[in-house]
């Protein structure tokens, strides 16, 4: 692997590949729309750029041979928002992509996708869309761009369904949790499979409250190692009765399930601290 | 029905609408991007204004009790004109809808949502999606958004994906022929059924040689009429022998599943004839 | 066929079945917990008996062919009442059939086995069981009953799920009908199929609207002629928008769906007229 | 089409087949390992030969569009004689026409391939095979056989899975039933489709007690016309009842899923009259 | 948890659960209806009661958050019996939770309510029910039943489908087995999992040769320590040829899917001991 | 288990069963068309015999409890030399099973019966046959035959479907690896468990990399313990780009799915080394 390309260098999960990525590859290009993601490491090299600019996503991806993309907006927020980073940006680097025969996007997509589920459905991949939020909507979009960009176009995608990559302190984290350690593991895969085709999967963790079905990703050879089960003790003993008619708690989106859309503006928008968990 | 309301009415297939959804309401708005549209029906009203502008589209939903929503570039484009007709231009019906308490958008969806389908395969209506053009994939996107607004906002829709409703002029289309009383008929069942939820369907005659199931939408009660098989000893005796490795033949998407993608501007879209018939 | 015998002959539906019945069979045993049940058909005999008697229903049924098994409460009830007529009356009806070496019953299962089922899901008959009552929970018990019954012993079952077989007159209707000619020729298709083993099947009219798939059914050859769109016009004209979020509306139940459960003695039940068409 | 050949043409469905496959095309090469077939149609040349011969299937295939082959032992046999005219007489078919760029093979399979599978699992296209002889045994191996020349070599084929092509003179044809009309047709529409690929069909007439789901198949544009139900009254009257634990009454195979294997010789093969509708 | 309930406590199972589910809460009451379950653990009250009183019911559950239903008959029975204690009991036990406003029903369902399906088909959770006794038949019943009172009214429920939870002596056991510590698990995850609606689980061991798929429960988090397999060499070297026919060798339920049903009285039901491991 | 026999035991795997197999019976016999397999092991007697000679098959399997099946070309070949070894070799086997009253074939199936399969599908055990050579073909055939002669004469089989049982030395073989210690479990389970009627199971070690889906076997306690992941650094680093439109890399068969058909003759047939693992 000569050249990777990371977008999203310094997002909350972007700023953790940084390291592992720079050793897989002979140059990391990693990017942002910030400023700076302070000290590279050997073999990365960081370059400022938008993602809404498509010009300078073919700069930078010119000579690649993979691109993680992890660059957008985190969080739910209004369309207007979403609509410039989540899916014009998305836009972007797929046909960046395809212009610099570019071999692969490794893709951060979400849980969010299919967040109105019943996590008592415990889904296959191949359960329809149904999105919980904007965010969750431009998932599906990007899901679906990548399916084009496989079949028209032979730019082969991994969309990596991510649950809750953050620290375990709820009872649906117990569930949906993803380490950084297996995330790790799940990119790797990603980047190291000879060919992927057109492939989605679940970016979750061992867990034994697991609440989907990753069969059907089995030829990318992802095996997660933790489990938030060993905080399960303590995390259900502060755990209230929850509302079992509530979808935040029956959904796999979770608080997302019933989050407001993000349409009122950013002052409007009434993010709870776990959605950050996603 | 006191007040429905039409967008795209210039359009090939929007034209063929008016009339008889004029008679299904005390009055039709009729709505387009064209400054005029002729003479209106009994009960109709003309308003033009441009999907691209969510304030016109709330005034002009105000009040109303469903959109049927057939606005938007009727063939392949530049990514940049699917973008700003298709995608946003969706979502600002939707979003209307929801602000005016619209109960419902009958939505002109399309196969080419999932176009790169092998027609051997027959697919049901919960097949993933896989889209052989951006203006496929922009009906994927509609889908995912009409899925959540009824998920998060309870807005119904019905999503009608309309095969070939053109005239029956190729092998092709005696499988994916939709008449366009059969049409009229499609979109009078997506009126006048009570309760719809999210409801996809597929907009096809009833062709000997039809190409998808619609068992999972029975509940609609759509059954056509009409049946392309009456043009086939003329058509069949003029199909040379066709390609069957080429997608456009293979897919349910026709032509559309090896048409380039509209990203290089209209000038330099290749577009063929047969697609109109989508 | 020699001798056939009817439970529930005095019922809505059973007092249909009498003169086809006695046309299909030498001789036609009409029973019921009434005392009489007015004139006899050439070739019936009345009999007058209670399901809860498994003495009396062993003799009703010595040397009878099939039993078509009609015979029980029609409607939500108090579950005490339930318990006698439709579970341990139904138990009596299947030991008689096996002690006696009746081939086959021939069941009035319901709509409500299966009644939350949303109707835009159009289930196949091999969706799993979810009543709606205690009504249809006696259903789920018998349907139950009769594959153990074919399982272990060898006693033929037809388990038709009826649904709404009355007057038209209601939006839901259009759906769910089914016409009285329809049943008699469901009811004959499964007496006179050779071999049916355990086979359940939707009792429901050829109607446009129809929100169940009986394709698992073909076998049984039973193909409705009537269609409720018939009623369409008129019955729409005089639909207020219904609650899309209620799930009388949504699920194929009906106003089942959110009727109380009739766990509280006959006076307290809040039967409303519409569910008399289940 | 300029010529087409037919395999089997002085069997009992080939036969059928010379008249309207003359009409389909300029020339038709009818061959059989019978000497005469008699008076031939206009267009029509007999050629004898034997399907073992791979030399003389070349010969014959030089320069066809497509080959109609029903060629081979049409009931049970012994193994050495089943080996020798359905499994290599179907392999030299297949590979003369790969070799002679022979676009398609119209193959006359058989229920027989799936014959040990339930009538009350009215199964589809897709459930496994499950042959009930060696004559559904060689049935399944033409079918994989025809699947490889696609997938390998660019041979279409439409696998007809024809039922009982006969008189109706048991309660099982009610059920399996292929009208001539609806056979002819059956295999015009897999000719005159212009793209088949691997395509298997049920080939069964519009029975009401069909007992299979042709709905994969969708895409040929197999429309039966004909229904055995006519047949009903009568055959129904002087049927006794039947043993419903025995496979050949529970078994889409019928009496093939009970006959012994034809493995001993002709002599010792117990063939019932009733078996020659398969 | 404040107060558990454990119906049948006195039984094989219910005694092994007594200390563990004293444990997980701050009163546990324990009844049954024998007059005495001996020395009670700290927290633990015994309170004697027979399920079918139904006011003694409500009074037992009176502010409970959960009951522990395993209070039943334990084996093939007469029907009369398994009416009283299965049934009708158990309708006691979800409607005095649904009056008292109990969260949640733990219920000791078992492998019998499927137990005539082949080991071979390795079913899912969403398998149609297919009982193999009046005792499964019972099984069925309650499982229809809290899908009722979840839809309806909101009580959850974990029906846990319980294998062999007994001794490992014969070779289906091997596959079948629940050991005791696998059995306290899969209680404490269907008590602390937050929320689970209604919910199966296959209540089976880590064994190598288990028979069923529980994919479809991975929400629970239930994760069998337990393997059978070290019986293998033992319990294999001491099993003779089995009769590959018989259902009791190749269906999930065992002995059960040959024994007489329980409808003849105590005295003549034939129960073998190894149906004892059910 | 007093006799067992092995065919192919001069073959690349048969080499590797005979000790193993040798410890699980009181008297092994050991047969293959070469003259000699060197030294015997305990209990172990060889038997020189052609599988094409149905009476010394016969001789061979008098008396023996089970026959374990690898005997056959292990590689593409000429159609003429398939037909002989695998098609009518296996015909053979079975035969004399049945006519010896042997219990069970356990036999050497392949991926190849399904090698145009694409691997991003994980398909499962139930994916039609979809073979990538006359090989595979073969395969093919015999898996339906051991479904016969099943259904038909209740001889017992399971059919291994083996993926690359030889030294990892590509990337393929990091998902297909089945290691020798995994074959011999698969065998022994094959062989051990007391009733398996017609099983399929993916011949396949524990890999990360895994391309299948094995659930549907797991009644027969097959649970591979090694992974072929501990060879992927080395083989990753050393494997170039793949092309992802290439079938021998897309689909599970590897380089099966785009080598000639051996239908030339041995001359003419381009082995490449690769495909030796299967």
């Amino acid at each position: 692997m000569k050249k990777l390309v990371l977008t999203g260098a310094a997002g909350r999960l972007g700023s953790y590949l940084r390291e592992p990525l720079s050793k897989m590859c002979d140059a990391l290009v990693s990017t942002d729309r910030v400023a700076d993601i302070g000290k590279t490491y050997p073999g990365e090299r960081f370059v400022q750029a938008d993602l809404t600019d498509l010009g300078a996503m073919e700069d930078i991806l010119d000579g690649a041979d993979m691109v993680v993309h992890f660059g957008a907006i985190g969080d739910e927020a209004p369309w207007g928002d979403i609509l410039q980073s989540n899916i014009i940006g998305a836009y972007n680097v797929w046909e960046a992509a395809h212009r610099k025969g570019v071999r692969r996007v490794v893709y951060a997509s979400s849980v969010h996708a299919v967040g109105m589920h019943s996590k008592t459905d415990v889904i296959t991949l191949d359960a329809p869309h149904k999105p919980d939020t904007y965010y969750g909507l431009a998932k599906c979009f990007c899901e679906d761009l990548a399916s084009l960009y496989w079949d028209k176009r032979g730019v082969e995608s991994v969309c990596m369904r991510i649950f809750s990559c953050a620290q375990v302190n709820n009872a649906r984290a117990l569930g949906t949790w993803l380490s950084y350690d297996d995330l790790i593991q799940l990119v790797q895969r990603s980047i190291d499979t000879p060919v992927v085709g057109f492939t989605k999967v679940w970016g979750i963790s061992n867990n034994d409250r697991v609440v989907v079905d990753n069969s059907k990703a089995a030829h990318l050879g992802y095996r997660p190692k933790d489990n938030a089960e060993i905080f399960a003790p303590e995390i259900l003993a502060d755990t209230p009765p929850l509302d079992n008619k509530d979808p935040a708690n029956m959904c796999i989106g979770g608080p997302f399930a019933t989050v407001e859309l993000g349409n009122s503006g950013v002052a409007a928008l009434n993010v709870v601290d776990d959605r950050k968990q996603t």
